[in-house]
């Protein structure tokens, strides 16, 4: 018998309705369709199709990824506490980490990923640069217990993801490593027909220094990512500012101080402006024309000088139409974090006067041997404020402001921080044009870690010249179920799933439609042909059930090419032959459909 | 560049000691010669070679598994309390179960077999007989607590294991699939080139009806087997004895009391007896002429006439040089358990006298009009005594014993039963001979689950009468990681593993020894003609490791055939071609080498 997959005794059963807590489109079509059924929030049950999707998606991975000569290797899902403790991650995952004890109340955790592992593979097995480079990787089950898993594989508690590590000797092998791994992503993803883009990341809470993320751009995704006109993409957090074109301000007048009561908000300050300072341009004063000055905490952590954790205040001038974004602004700091300055903090500066802080009794200038300001903050200014530029901003004084006050000529800046919230139309960072905000799904990352597991685990190796260096690592992750989700999100239409033919289900759906046993036998025939030309084949074979059910099905399941065996075929002994994208379907004469067929995917290939 | 395994960069590293904590073979091998790393206890990583010849050994599984008709899914191992709840397993798994919390504290598990979860799916997806038959399976990843885990993988906390699950309408239908799956499983094993045996076994713990076991025979093993001159096997727990051939008692006098004084032991009984009352054939009397009777408490569960668990005491005479097997007996009151008999429950029954109980008490011939005893325990006799037999035993007065007391005249049993602890010499359930005891490992079992997952999760389909009922299971699983450890167990020798070729990491470890280039050369062309013609290669082109170093790492790895490329081939243009099991060695002109190494490894598949 063939080895056809046969409509009536697969493990199947189409669903017409979309599930009730299906929120994505992917999620409705694959549990419809029969390729995964849920059993509890955020975990899955593969059924027949699904995991021939996922082995075939596998497939292409361990392909490319084998050919830029890494190794797989597999461990365990269940680890003990003790390597993640010392790099802290016991700790830090925090409640996204699935904990138990065994018997013995040992402590025991479910990987939400491996670097430890890895690490402590190859210090146990590697001892010398003469063993590296080497690349290790494995294709596993991850758990994650996210809050609220949605989006079906998308964000579950669990996933397959396929997770590599780079080691080599010295920095530059970590970069070459990378960009190999990097190379490969990009062949992975075009080969699964599945739109990418590369996004400069900052490190994130994995550690290390330099990170792209592959995100597939989709409006139900859950990570925005800045789009240069270059086709260049950033995380928000990665985002840099071009540095300002410096405006001339030989013309600017000096600056001068104003009256301005009861203006402590931006909005009553641009009004207070308008009202008593009416411009001789006739434009009107704008938010974006005021400096404005906030203060921020910084939680340093314990250093050379201080035993313990230490606060400082600083103050970051921004453009007044914008907002601080602290977590952008916090990644400068890093390791330190960002706080709110207290009440108590701001009133052991006389200098920050409440809506009406400026520059002048900030940093530089305030720390002249004129100054009265004891220990004066350090003062730092936005990315976007340009040399030059002149502003409306704080004097130091209840009800009063400066006026024509200018950056590098009045005043200056202990450094130029991204401080502000990006938003459509700024400036990309590699000055191709005006950035836009997309949505995507994050599918794979690539990581430079550097030296910070080597270091936490001492995974050291001689060197060259004999002496004992950290190894450095680099990590680079693939989300393979949510690969294959993504793929299903981005084909389909309102019928059904419509797959890639390198990783559908099978190479063609032939339907065999009527009673007129004749017909079967044509069918079955068409099914023996097509195999021996290494075709792969669902034959929906079943005796009771209508044409048109038949047709959904195969519309749902979503095969490349669908082949109906039917009345045609006795009449006029034609075979339809139809995509299942709608782009073709003909009438093809039985002797020699299966090479017509064939052709035809292969041709899809 | 061929994709030949290189020794210069392969994510290995061969260990020419023991690991401290090996303690078996394969485990002490496979960790040598860089087939797997231990994480913790009973916790291991698949490093590239392991993980080849798993990956090797799943797809000669699948092939047969595919074969027979099932279908692959796949489950999580993480998985929710609910159905095991509903199953009792959640309580009844007791400390072998890792369980924990998730953030909302929920309780889930790691699933150490899926009996519920694939419950569930069917009944999720199909409600109708014409549905059915089906059988799915998947191999997936266990996870069981032991208390003490040994022996490398055959005993582990996380193991891989296929199992596979049958659904059918009715018996007949559960008893053809059994049939199927079980001729599925000579096939693997012998494709494997493992030895089995399959073993008749009680249902043990997972509740059903008939089940077999298969073990790979071998010293190391935790699991006895009873074996009989047929070759036919069975656990101790399912040996049945043959019914004893009737003894002639017609010439047997009629029986007597005899006086015994202080003979409450058996071997007080035996010296009393020949003492005071030798034989007249001269023959000694021996405790296997005695009749001990044992008492015994049934803890039965609650039934019609019991609203409560409730305990009754009976006695079981066996032949005194054989003591109780505990378990074989409990099997034939299941569910109900046996217990000691306490003090109380002894002195409440006046006729049981320590040291002298006998079967005129007891049993059928208690309940006789003439008798005196109060409500008269049920009497059992072990399936070792045969109708006929006569038997110095208890006469239920102290200092008093029966002579010629025969079983079938004088006395009758309420039944035969399993009793006794069998032994080497012990007549076989075929009667094709004595019975010798064996050790092995469990390699998978065969299982009519019947109805009880199907009962108790509520698992029904439309008959074809239009009926409600209960789908008949079964179950069948093998376990994958410990096969791969049960054929390096029995496929070594003192200097390294042995594999069967078919599922050899490689087919042959090419060598190149010396330091001169051009040998190197030749290595190289051997290895892209052995690419050439299907082979898969290990090529050790390391450069400053010694010939000696070399060979070990081949022998160690265990590869079917070695090809040393060297001094002889420069000098006669020969390649040494070793078989790895030592039975052939010869040279081979260079020019047709890889044909000879071809030919030589298809012959072994």
């Amino acid at each position: 018998m063939s080895k056809a997959l046969r409509m009536s005794s697969m493990f199947l059963r189409t669903l017409r309705e979309d599930p009730a807590d299906a929120d994505v489109d992917s999620d409705k079509l694959l549990q419809r369709a029969g390729y995964l059924r849920k059993t509890a929030p955020g975990i899955w049950t593969w059924l027949p199709l699904g995991l021939t999707v996922l082995n075939k998606i596998e497939a292409v991975i361990r392909e490319e990824i084998n050919g830029i000569g890494a190794q797989e290797v597999h461990f365990s899902g269940l680890q003990p506490r003790e390597p993640y403790e010392a790099t802290h991650r016991w700790e830090e995952y925090g409640e996204g980490m699935f904990k138990l004890k065994d018997r013995h109340q040992n402590d025991f955790l479910l990987a939400p990923t491996h670097e430890e592992m890895f690490t402590l593979l190859v210090k146990d097995m590697y001892s010398s640069y003469k063993d590296l480079p080497v690349t290790l990787y494995q294709i596993q089950t991850k758990y994650r217990d996210e809050a609220r898993p949605r989006a079906g594989l998308i964000r579950g508690r669990e996933f397959i993801m396929k997770d590599a590590y780079s080691f080599t000797v010295d920095e530059e092998g970590m970069k070459r490593c990378y960009m190999e791994e990097r190379a490969a992503y990009e062949r992975i993803f075009k080969r699964l027909n599945l739109d990418y883009i590369p996004v400069f990341a900052m490190s994130g809470p994995m550690g290390g220094s330099a990170s792209e993320e592959f995100l597939a751009p989709m409006a139900i995704g859950e990570d925005t990512f800045a789009l240069a006109p270059s086709g260049k993409a950033w995380n928000v957090e990665a985002l840099t500012t071009p540095k300002a074109e410096e405006i001339d301000c030989s013309t600017t007048p000096a600056a001068e101080k104003r009256e301005t009561p009861d203006a402590e908000s931006i909005a009553n300050m641009v009004e207070r402006a308008n009202g008593m300072y009416p411009r001789e341009d006739g434009r009107m004063w704008e938010a974006e024309d005021i400096l404005k000055n906030v203060v921020i905490a910084i939680k340093h952590p314990e250093d050379d000088d201080h035993d313990e954790p230490w606060r400082e205040l600083i103050v970051v001038g921004v453009p007044g139409d914008r907002e601080v974004d602290m977590k952008r602004l916090e990644a400068q700091f890093a390791p330190a974090e960002l706080d709110e300055a207290t009440e108590e903090e701001l009133a052991s500066h006389p200098e920050l006067v409440r809506g009406y802080i400026g520059p002048m009794a900030l940093g530089p200038q305030a720390r002249v041997e004129s100054s009265t300001i004891e220990e004066p903050l350090r003062y730092f200014v936005d990315a976007h404020i340009p040399v030059g530029s002149a502003w409306f901003t704080g004097a130091d004084e209840a009800g009063v402001d400066y006026y024509n006050l200018v950056y590098g000529r009045d005043f200056e800046a202990d450094a130029v921080v991204e401080a502000v919230a990006v938003r459509d139309g700024d400036m990309s960072p590699d000055g191709s044009g005006p950035l836009s905000f997309e949505r995507g799904v994050e599918i794979g990352q690539v990581f430079q870690l550097g030296l910070k597991y080597s270091k936490a685990l001492d995974l050291k190796v001689l060197n060259q010249n004999g002496k004992t260096v950290p190894v450095w690592m680099g990590c680079y992750g693939i989300g393979v179920s949510r690969v294959l989700a993504c793929i299903a999100e981005t084909h389909h239409d309102e019928r059904g799933l419509a797959w890639p033919a390198l990783i559908a289900p099978a190479s063609v759906h032939v339907i065999a439609t009527g009673k007129n046993e004749e017909v079967f036998e044509k069918a079955e025939k068409l099914v023996a042909e097509l195999e021996a030309r290494g075709l792969e084949v669902i034959y929906d074979d079943r005796k009771k059930v209508s044409p048109g059910v038949k047709f959904k099905d195969a519309e749902l399941i979503g095969v490349p090419l669908v082949a109906v065996v039917g009345r045609d075929t006795m009449n006029d002994g034609t075979i339809e032959v139809r995509d299942r994208d709608g782009s073709n379907s003909e009438a093809v004469p039985e002797e020699g459909a299966a090479q017509v067929i064939a052709d035809r995917f292969n041709a899809m290939l």
